[in-house]
């Protein structure tokens, strides 16, 4: 079993918790190399840390840049099979250069150019797609053309059929988020590909899906579909809901109710009709609101979350990093990382002066696997 | 212990399976008897049968007379402490007089006159109201003023504070659905009066309550609330979204796509949006709509329900029964009877024809104790 | 639908809360009953107590007088299809008569004389069988043969075909429980006839069940029948297994250590190894040790239970009511009753002067519908 | 945002489904580079691939090799505060030379001298100790001091306060498994050191744990500790009762009954007694006998592996790699690698033959997280 090139190198230290060099040691040391073995106690501390200190930074990505970026590959890169999608992702910029925002999530800017058809595939990765700005595609999820228009949150749990067809006469753009770090370092990855083409059936660009249709009224589930699944089966989460269950908070809290997760910060998330939990099992999304002149106080969590500027303007601090953000803008928190935001005054009187942040994070994985800590910082 | 006027009387039968009756038999008879003990061979059959041979009957009450009767208590009799409720509670005809719709289930109308209030209480009982017809009336949960209005659904969880209120000129009659029965049998009864009269601020008549504005937004949850409840938290189901729902489901039938749990039949269920599951723990929910000149394939199950025409007119077939029904009139399924639905055509070319068919059960007590079955007749 | 012979009976009565008596109210009851309905104001304290009024008594059988009858039915009653077993089933003395220990609970004594067969059939209904004396029957579940032994549990989820075989000299009784008046109320029996006679491999005496076999190491599951199931897959819990666990219990105790439900009491839960909970999906069962001079908390919870004496004597307290208690006898505790127990001091040095009580209880059935309580006395 | 020395390296490639490589195409990367950002056209076959293909590779460690060198570490290397633990993991070769026996577990021998402790702390990660040999230690789990020997599963769930001790008169060495790879992926980690000496109470010997007295009698829960909990709160698991269901599963089998996973391969999962489902959040541990002369089918599953030759000798084949192992040997499966074993004839006639594998794989984190999947090959 030995071999000549082994990849392990153990140097002895002379330091606090670790044994005295001697040649015996480092005769040890080059025996373990050789067998393959690395000793805890030259490790335990990076391995094993009082609490997360995490490989990844906090970093911000400004909107326009990526949406330059993704509109000139609108024009030099073609959507077709083998590459599959015109999306860009974020590296996260402590991570090598790999295509990761955090350590667990994909987070990308993906282009359509008018008239164009990504084609269809599936695989276990589970993904979303949120959108900024912009209308006129349809994702086509299990046959299902599905609009996707300003303020939408379409999830797709793994191993659905999807494709996307831009009906429109104008290049969109949206983010997709997906676990595609956390399926590649736990190695569960499948894929398949479909057809090249959609059907013409899928061509139609109705105003609601049939998922809509079936699981988007709330609290009735339609019995012949009964049961609770893995991922939600409804498709689209759209914004004319989001945007009142959030004013509806602020409302309430106005009115002197419990309603908010504190004063003048409401929050949703997007849950599974079918069991009340995460839509996605290893991705959570959510939509924070903070009100004009609020304030959220620094709050810390295990695992890491990505969030997208909707509306408004404001500051986010993110450990010892502070950011001005505004529309689009997408930045990155790593576990345990305290973050906090403030809106900014509107600039006109007809604004709401409110800070709209879109989340995602894998924090379904640490909630089942009994993993999840939060805290708040004073 | 021996109790001289013991209850138990035991007959010594000449019968296949019963033991040869002989003085010495009598004897022992007569000291089971002494000892309060009762054989298994004299009793299996009734106790044991092959399948539930229900103690209830199917029944049908029509709506014009219980509003009628209704509308004279409403002269007649008071609301207020110790009464409770002007609430009229249908009996079935096989259970004794007692009023119990079915074994397990209440079912009455309620009645409140203009300005009325009924006094505030709570109980283990789990309840709901469902309007048929009318509106003006707010049901106070938990302070929480919640409208009712035709086609609404109001679920209500055991130990819930709650009080009614009728805003209106008008009386307002409406159905209330409770596990009174079901309770009384297990006995884990618990009532709490609570205050005479409600307050100012409860008087008012919001369009929305509360519990809508937090958790009426489809496939969204407040996260300052989040997490899984016994009893549902969203308080009302609107009518509109019912509607649109049985609409949704009937189109995309006629489109093609899997939706109805039968041809013509639409049919979805009132669901707890914390899990996913039924809106209250002993009580399932749900709204048919049977497609003009649709009809549904007989179908038996565990359990018991109740039905309220909510809209459009047909036949109903239970068992051997055979009802004409119309809009508000209530009737009964015990146990293991087939039942099927038939809508008759429109009157009018206005009219859609469908049959719409409200229905509440017991079928959660089976679900979770791992006693439910159903079977479709051929 | 009016029916002539109406079974409802309304009274009008001069009485708080109550309507006033005029001839209008009169024609009002009469229409009611007419209409079979029935007012909630007038049954309200009724079935809506402030706290569960229990329908059923205290009541304690003697041990020896229910093993003289249950003999005496050995020598005159035959076993066989039809009667299907020779079991004699408490009668609770306010119940009416029926054979019913509690509002849910069946609790007999059966017998059977040597080389008899009770011939196989199946059920809904959930039982158990518990040993409190001899040896010699061997329960035949799923045709597996599962010895019975003084001392042991054996549970029988519903539907499992089961026979019992007495292969020695000698009669033999235990216990059995289950939920007839359970199903009874609700209406979910099925109810299914076996082979008349057992085949000859199931007539094999093994000392140890295939059922033990697979599931009865402690902390081990085979993966061949992974996964959880509604009722316990263990047909027989050995008594050597439950004596050592409240042993161990009482010496933790002494040694120091949180082991106990309060001083001197010592109580064990009957589990389901798939999933850590109840045996059976409507019973609990459970086994208690009070130690040599030790006296319980009085202790009430919704629901009811049957106890039978294992081992040693003393007192027990129910409500009002005091007995003193002694090896095989049984008594009933109806819902929200208090009860304590105490131990009588051994008559001998080697008797360890413990009082030894097997419980079986309906508490799944409220645990799993939200309408569990408890609460300690002081 | 742009930072001078982004990590992100980009090459322009032509190749099928690639765009082609013009100037205008590297001005883009360039600006993605610039940007933080990275196309999916030019990673997805390598992050999204039809199926799993690890990083890690299958590898045999030599048992007496891993003594050999653990045995001069007990002379070179104290243990105490700081390093903590005198453990030395297994690095897989295509891992970078990181302790990481797959890409998600960590698998290491410990070894402790006589009279040495190894000093208290607690952590996140999951852990267990598995022996395969000696006898002597005592591992100490929130105080509770628990014996360690051959055969003995010792699962410690995270966040458990732990110390060892060896109270005998030789060196004992066992195996170590977590989930720290696991773990320092996702960024969930804390670590807590506690006292640096256990108690005088706890160098106590006793012959079995206060968690077997309390939770290790099958079947059977303390009331006093009744609850779910995440991890199992039985801290031992005897050999004597793993040893037992093997055989009786192989016994059951040549009876004629199911009782294997398939002919001659019996199979026993280790659970939480509170729940029925594994030992561990993240981690499956497993026990597999072999009987003489039988060879199990290949079969790959998603998720990593480790197993250890507990006992007897055979042949395992992973994909294309086949080794004759025997006692203590330790290898590794990677994901979607398929796996089968052949025992070896006994050399004896009083040697069984057959051959027993201790496994322990990260499947908990797949089958809650909807990414579970297993395939037999023919």
């Amino acid at each position: 079993m030995t071999i000549t090139d082994s990849p392990v190198r153990l140097t002895a230290v002379d330091a606090p918790g670790q044994p005295t060099v001697t040649p015996e040691l480092e005769a040890l040391y080059r025996g373990l190399e050789a067998e393959l073995l690395v000793p805890l106690w030259t490790e335990i501390s990076g391995l094993m840390p009082l609490h997360p200190t995490t490989k990844a930074a906090a970093h911000l990505w400004r909107w326009d840049r990526l949406v330059a970026l993704a509109d000139r590959s609108g024009h030099l890169v073609p959507v077709g099979r083998g590459g599959e999608r015109r999306a860009i992702a974020l590296a996260n910029p402590s991570l090598g250069g790999r295509p990761y925002a955090t350590p667990t999530l994909w987070a990308a800017i993906q282009y359509l150019m008018p008239g164009e058809d990504a084609p269809e595939h599936r695989h276990t990765q589970n993904a979303f797609r949120f959108v900024v700005e912009g209308e006129g595609v349809w994702t086509v999820v299990e046959r299902d053309p599905v609009p996707m228009r300003r303020g939408d949150f379409l999830p797709q749990p793994g191993m659905k059929w999807h494709a996307h067809h831009n009906a429109a006469s104008k290049p969109m753009a949206w983010i997709d988020g997906l676990d595609i770090p956390f399926q590649y370092d736990v190695e569960s990855q499948f894929f398949d590909f479909g057809r090249d083409a959609i059907g013409e059936q899928e061509r139609t660009t109705p105003d609601r899906s049939r998922a809509e249709r079936l699981w988007g009224h709330p609290g009735l589930a339609p019995v012949s579909a009964i049961g609770a699944t893995t991922g939600t089966p409804l498709l689209c989460y759209r914004w004319e809901h989001t945007d009142r269950a959030l004013d509806d908070q602020l409302a309430l809290e106005r009115e002197g109710y419990a309603s908010t997760v504190e004063p003048g910060h409401a929050l949703v998330r997007y849950v599974n009709p079918t069991s009340g939990s995460d839509v996605l099992p290893t991705i959570r999304a959510q939509f924070h609101r903070v009100a004009r002149g609020a304030e959220t106080r620094p709050r810390r969590e295990t695992g890491s979350s990505v969030y997208q500027v909707f509306d408004g303007s404001g500051t986010v601090v993110v450990g010892d990093t502070l950011w001005s953000v505004t529309r689009g803008d997408l930045f990155v928190v790593p576990s345990w990382q305290p973050v906090s935001f403030a809106s900014e005054a509107g600039r006109t009187d007809s604004d709401s002066g409110a800070l709209d942040l879109f989340q995602f994070s894998d924090t379904p994985v640490f909630d089942k696997l009994g993993l999840y800590r939060s805290q708040e910082d004073s």
